[in-house]
């Protein structure tokens, strides 16, 4: 970072002028090491059913979360498209979707193996023809299969009613996402970005924000998907009786995840802790991400630098975490799809940001006149 | 666009869910006349100096802005690296550059024959590889050069002291920049970004902020490239002479880009023009940038829509124009280099806005279920 930040001051610019794309570049360097760091990313989308649907606290029916998946590896998501143009791959990790997987996909299939070898065995294939080219406009990128990891789990339970996950779920699928930032290391991947997909999963993130925060449900609660005045109203209800009846059993980061959390906030939670375990920066992206990711770094604070806050989402509990974290996001376009989509949306700045520490001439080496 | 905004309702994610992403597809449908656009970006430098810099108004010599056409023609400047990521070509433009030019450059002249002919004869190089994929890992994109048009202008006169420009050099700049955006349509550009470098070049667009908008001097005078106090409060008072010395002169668009303007301001305000007459978007850099787009609204209110403000720089100008113009900008980084740089990355953005609109699947023909 200070090899980098010194380039910085050499670069020729006004000192300061290309404003957080230098504080970027300076971050990259720092989370891989190098003064003239480049991006490889990987988006890790992690999905998972949850049994507080029953409590109609989202405006889509639960069908869609396995139908989404089917759109993900078909390359034709939203996440799908942008990790395309900014030339990450794309992953994806079944942590629970509910219904019957359809006959016939050509995917491979991790259960047999357990999560961990699962993760291991499973190949990522780039989102785009190549990682390093939008390719947005090449027909064949459209189709292009993203490769899905499957941990065996169920839907989580109603954290209404009852904890949502037992220990033996959290851990498995904690170590699944522990196991893919791994992967990702070991394939050279410099910056992660977990994405989720799950209906009614903006409910569990708002109960673990609620958890870390100490905020009470009324600030935290937002419209999702866009959940119409009174499914904001049974929502809030919902978040009330969840944290009335876990009470303590949410002091703890594990605690909290496993009580009120689901399959792919402990993948997510996992992910993060892997991204710090094997020296990667982590793009954290909407409400779901991030309090996957305020789990971690509630269980590992060391992990805090190689956060990096990719977007600000209009969830009142997104705006919470991103305080209680004490991070400043790149983007602010008003986007509220999770997927990754907001953090993987931000890899695009950071993808110019290293360009420009990279590509620019120094005063010196220009032959360019300082400050007179 | 009314076809980009059906379809938008119909991409698989809840309604409004990409926020700015989705305005941004459904405004590049209307610049391109297509519901499935896609984004080909130039980006034109104008370059200029300008005789108020005797005033002592910057914290750089004039010298500069001759070293930095340099910098850019060898693909080494912020802006260089930061269209290389983007897919764009770029271009660069004298418009009354101070000093001698250098023996052996290798590049074309146009003054021989006169602006126009010189816009369009002028060959553009794509700043990366392929103007369709980020090259900035690519060696040779590093070095590639970029071709300059001169105009065969001097730099610009004392604004405090007398008119900056005649009304011949104007029509020469503004038509030049009307030429060159009529080349860039005709080289199949859909999306174009003026950008400038020009040594107290903050100073002429603030007086031109003054005249567009009525604001007094104190509330518009910034730091540029990072004056120092005192050499904030001589520009403040050099602003003032200069607005009091014009007084009615400054009423006009036109009356005021000669007597307050500059040759690089003139390009910027024909390029917006012309992207207007010839169907082109235009991202909108900084403060200058946004001054010489302001003049040609002033002169042409129908272009408006053709306008996206690519960032918000730091310079009290550049919040008034965007205000004046009621644009929003897309970016938000701290960035206040100018060379178009912070509209260069918000083609980034843009790029995934086209990426997400073409590449995603619909609710029909992905089988997913809407809203329960």
């Amino acid at each position: 970072m200070r090899a980098a930040r010194e380039r910085q001051a050499q670069l020729v610019k006004p000192a300061g002028a290309l404003g957080r794309l230098e504080e970027l570049a300076i971050w990259l360097a720092g989370v891989t090491g190098s003064a003239r760091p480049s991006v490889r990313a990987r988006v890790i989308v992690a999905a998972a059913d949850h049994g507080v649907a029953e409590e109609r606290v989202s405006a889509f029916p639960q069908a869609v979360t396995r139908q989404m998946l089917a759109v993900f590896l078909a390359g034709r998501g939203a996440v799908s498209a942008l990790a395309r143009e900014t030339g990450a791959d794309l992953m994806v990790v079944d942590a629970g979707v509910a219904g019957e997987e359809p006959d016939g996909e050509e995917e491979p299939d991790a259960r047999e193996h357990g999560p961990l070898e699962g993760a291991n065995a499973a190949t990522t294939v780039p989102a785009a023809a190549s990682p390093q080219s939008p390719a947005a406009s090449s027909p064949q990128s459209r189709t292009a299969l993203s490769p899905i990891v499957r941990l065996g789990l169920s839907p989580s339970r109603n954290l209404a009613t009852e904890p949502a996950l037992t220990s033996q779920e959290v851990a498995l699928a904690v170590d699944a996402g522990r196991s893919l930032a791994a992967q990702a290391a070991a394939d050279g991947v410099t910056v992660l970005v977990g994405g989720e997909m799950g209906i009614a999963n903006t409910t569990p993130a708002t109960c673990l924000t609620a958890a870390l925060t100490g905020r009470p449900a009324a600030e935290l609660v937002g419209a999702g998907t866009g959940v119409d005045a009174a499914g904001l109203e049974r929502k809030r209800a919902v978040v009330e009786r969840a944290l009335a009846l876990h009470g303590d059993g949410l002091r703890g980061p594990l605690g909290a995840l496993r009580r009120v959390g689901g399959g792919e906030l402990a993948v997510l939670c996992g992910l993060a802790l892997g991204a710090g375990e094997h020296g990667l920066g982590y793009v954290c992206d909407g409400v779901i991400a991030t309090a996957g990711a305020a789990v971690a770094v509630a269980l590992e604070p060391g992990l805090l630098p190689r956060l990096l806050a990719g977007h600000r989402s209009p969830e009142p509990a997104h705006a919470a975490l991103l305080e209680h974290l004490g991070l400043e996001p790149v983007l602010d376009l008003g986007m509220r799809l999770g997927e990754g989509s907001g953090a993987t949306a931000a890899l695009a700045i950071l993808r110019l940001a290293a360009a420009a520490h990279d590509g620019m001439a120094t005063f010196a080496d220009a032959g360019v006149a300082g400050r007179g």
